[in-house]
């Protein structure tokens, strides 16, 4: 089932490549933002990879989901808590995300069986 | 084609099996509260899976819109009145509800090859 | 607290008017489609209203369901078969509904004085 | 400015009371969850105010964003800690965040100016 | 009426001064994006602004229409191809996008009036 | 690669000509218009699918962004118009974006290998 964290992630590397290598600025300093964002700041990476799961989980973004879901397991965070993270993101974004907390729950048990 | 119903509704009964295994009371109440809403009351329930499919549609969610389209089957709702909702959620919704409506119509279509 | 009802009207009105005036042959048959859709067909005007009500809820348009709610209010659907779509419309969309609901609470009152 | 928080608390108190008057039992038990969700579990009442907020400015609701951002300034959360969390909102939801960045600032500083 | 241009134009300076003003890196930059992304490339400021403009509708943002409304009327466009791009957006997001027309249209007006 | 065009076109075609096999007038009305919309006016059609691709990125509807795509590659758009395009709908739309930027790199490069 790990397959689907490398798939995720060939895909994700392969075409970031693609269009970094287009030289659009605007795109590539969005990227850039994109890295700088999740760095330690007044809050810790920790907090801050969960405020980037909330915010693709109510909006909904499986791709993003994942990305997030992947650096929260990096960092260490437990289950229980990127749980009671999604749990808020469902309350507030409603049963609409619950076809995205399965394939999250799937995404994560994935995480686990790769070590 | 019947196989798209059989593999959702394994698929989304095995992940929500994980999901109410892990225990987190927030999204359990929500699994409850999602399983309350849909029963009869003032409306009834082929009134409230409309409801339900109409805001899975604008919302553009195919899983949510499968399941409440397999509902609206079950309950007997007849495939104009289904596509009578789904128009109204086009409408308001706009053309970029338009790919959501084809695989709405594939999955009525294999609802229907069931029997 | 019913100048809220002839308030929305008002604008709405003049401002539809400016906008039929100009011309545009897309927008005017998009006028057009929100008429006829709302119309009976296998669905009765009163489940329809309820689908565009639903609809406008959980994309969260104050403007819309104030129309759809003036619409459910002139064909005779109780506080309670309006409040029980609305709390689909919560679950589906979230607690992010939650304000807009406020809002449809305080314009079906001032519907209810207008009397 | 102040004013702006009393209006907003006064109108919010005024109409959830209207509405849990009203006693449909489903949306009572998603207002009963919006507490319980955001109570300290693994995650402190922080965090999750945190969360709240930031689901609520990539959903862009202003309603839900001051909600939070009085939560969190009664949790003694500093304004630094507040925009760097909106400043991943605002990346994750685009420049389209932006108009509800400005309510935001407007809403903290009125905050502020009420001690 | 023009005055709805003035006192829109004022706050977002206001607002925009104090979000500055703050120092938090990732906000300042997308600032900066935000200018230099609608500046000529092999794409025209004009065509650029209707993108914006489309963009802004869609997602239904009422201070982005009106800021690339007021883009759009300085750069010389004309009413009928800000219509003509104000009817795709129409479409592709639905009626739901109708109450947010009404309101560009009063803002345009407001700024021919302005002359 | 170019497989993803013709699996695209194939599923659109099949499932369009069901969609309008079952009469809905008020979804064929929407069918036409979409086809109307994006012809010459005021603006030519370049512009238009500009507008189109725009709307549908900042709505994350992938279906909607290939179709835009083919048009635009059709009417003789540059990769780097599309690309400037691309990028303003995700400074306006955010990270959140990103996904489906990959995903219409993919599709591009399939159009381009086409021929």
């Amino acid at each position: 089932m790990s397959d689907i964290v490398k798939e995720f992630n060939d895909y994700r590397s392969k075409m970031n490549d693609k269009i970094l290598g287009d030289n659009n600025k605007i795109i590539k300093r969005i990227f850039n933002l994109d890295t700088n964002a999740y760095q330690a700041g007044v809050l810790d990476v920790k907090t801050k990879e969960l405020l980037g799961l909330v915010a693709s989980a109510v909006l909904r973004c499986d791709d993003c989901i994942r990305y997030h879901l992947e650096n929260c397991y990096k960092e260490g965070l437990s289950k229980e808590e990127v749980v009671e993270s999604l749990s808020i993101a469902t309350l507030v974004g409603g049963t609409i995300v619950i076809p995205h907390l399965r394939r999250a729950f799937e995404f994560w048990d994935a995480l686990e069986q790769q070590r």
